[in-house]
């Protein structure tokens, strides 16, 4: 027998509602490849776009290891705590090669995952980090819309993902430990150029000192940065997710910089301009795949690589005939 | 008066007999938007490439005030030296906003200049990286049918160009200084990770003990990563390019580099690789091109730029619209 489907209007008034089943429901018709789901997801996107927009939006990286699922859950038992809806995502470009997302065993945030003011879903697979970007950015509006205040987007430390998230954040906000082996890892200038915040996790017990060490080191980094657009100067706090500490004072950080841009306007600027790189990267990724999805190319891409292999063609000679086609 | 052109063949015959003159004006060819040029360049392209391919070619990075200039000055003149045809070629990111050519300023490398046996070209202009990556990777392949048998592409130790460069060539060389201020800019992992040398330069004078440590620790750096799949160890040398010391080794370590990797297929499977990677390159920059140079594209993308800044819109639903049209 045919399951029984929910109308869009149905799907609409239900998030608007704060239904989480059909939140969810709508955020894998997001994430499905079927055309007809797609349509849909269009759908229900449009209308609740009017309801979306009136959130935090915290981006948070870091590499694995650095607790950030201890730390995602502290802080958002914090953060319901004190009466505000939150909803974690994630981008993890490793789940489109099968090896499993971040947030996929949900059982390392057991405590948020049974608040009910909290939404937790995993990062959508896909077969480009682009794909996978532009579903999670859709399901952003999708919570907001089901009243979500506090939208956190997590991602793993490496490669690009950082970028893509901080494209679509408010605030990012960089995960570090103290100690040795983490320096290597952690100096890649370009994130840290991206942070308005680096927060030493697990500050507690003999790591206290060290803790302390790098905080002096890290805010020297900072410092060496000229003052970023918004006119926050990006801070460097300590914390213990696991022990419950430092939190209050981050949550009090995001605060002041929200307050701060939305006062000079750096806020809405940053979503603007936000918009236009994702109008940009929608087209672009509509384009690839209108163009790679065709039966006839799939066939002609195969044969012109293999042609490619041993020797017969070129790389702009297979372009051109593939685009001619 | 109409200037008289040079037919296809004509430039091809010259190319191959490697006049200078043609190839430059081919290259110019290439890189021009007119579609008529580059129509005419595909041609010449075609006719050339069974004569391409037979090259060394090596990337070369490093910030500003490394000394790349200075560096492939003297590196070209002792290949030069030792009967080799050395064409110098850039990738620079940002001529593309006009701040000007790393290569643009040509009295850099006087000697090398004049060489009759070196070529030097600055960096394509363009309005993105793939375009002007796509721009140099067919210069290349003129180059060597003008019998250029070693290709070094430059560019500036910024941003993404790095990867752009590795992607196009055999042996990638990182310059470093020792000494304090380029640590903190140099320990960018991936591009750590790409070298299959790095060089510390201006180890001469009081810098030779600074070279010395710093060549200790970048050693150390490079063995905390897995071997290679080219089963290459990638080796840190000292050089001084103004005093002309520590030449030679580097030219010796890039040749075992080749012997090591013809050997054991890595060289050709790269160059594979390679080739993909520019099949797909060539197509999405394509697609772009094709979309956004529609006259009627560029005027409704203004239009739908405006609507987002005062909220009429959303990326999804503009470039629906855009791509609908």
């Amino acid at each position: 027998s045919r399951k029984k489907q929910n109308s869009v209007a149905a799907f609409v008034s239900g998030i608007l509602q704060g239904n989480i089943t059909l939140l969810s429901k709508a955020i894998t018709l997001i994430e499905s490849t079927n055309p007809k789901h797609q349509q849909k997801a269009n759908e229900i996107l449009e209308l609740c776009l009017p309801h979306a927009n009136n959130s935090i939006r915290i981006g948070i990286t870091g590499v694995p290891g650095v607790g950030k699922s201890t730390f995602i859950e502290t802080f958002g038992k914090h953060l319901t705590g004190k009466g505000k809806k939150v909803a974690v995502l994630a981008v993890d470009p490793s789940s489109s090669i099968n090896l499993g997302s971040i947030l996929g065993d949900k059982t390392r945030m057991e405590e948020l995952v049974t608040d009910e003011n909290a939404f937790i879903r995993p990062s959508p697979s896909g077969t480009s980090l682009g794909g996978v970007a532009q579903k999670t950015r859709e399901s952003i509006i999708l919570c907001e819309a089901a009243g979500f205040d506090t939208i956190i987007i997590e991602t793993v430390g490496v490669g690009q993902s950082e970028t893509v998230v901080h494209s679509m954040v408010d605030f990012f906000l960089l995960l570090k430990l103290s100690g040795a082996g983490d320096e290597l890892q952690g100096i890649k200038r370009g994130i840290i150029e991206m942070a308005d915040a680096i927060v030493i996790n697990k500050a507690d017990g003999e790591n206290i000192q060290n803790a302390k060490i790098a905080k002096v080191a890290f805010n020297r980094a900072l410092h060496l940065y000229p003052l970023k657009e918004s006119k926050w100067q990006p801070k460097v706090l300590t914390a213990s997710a696991l022990h419950n500490s430092g939190i209050q004072k981050i949550d009090a950080l995001i605060l002041d910089y929200i307050a701060l841009t939305k006062e000079n306007l750096h806020f809405n600027r940053k979503r603007n301009e936000q918009n236009k790189f994702w109008l940009l990267a929608t087209i672009d990724q509509q384009l690839k795949d209108n163009f790679y999805n065709k039966i006839k190319i799939k066939k002609a891409l195969q044969e012109e690589i293999d042609n490619l292999e041993t020797g017969k063609t070129t790389p702009f000679k297979a372009a051109k005939k593939l685009l001619e086609m």
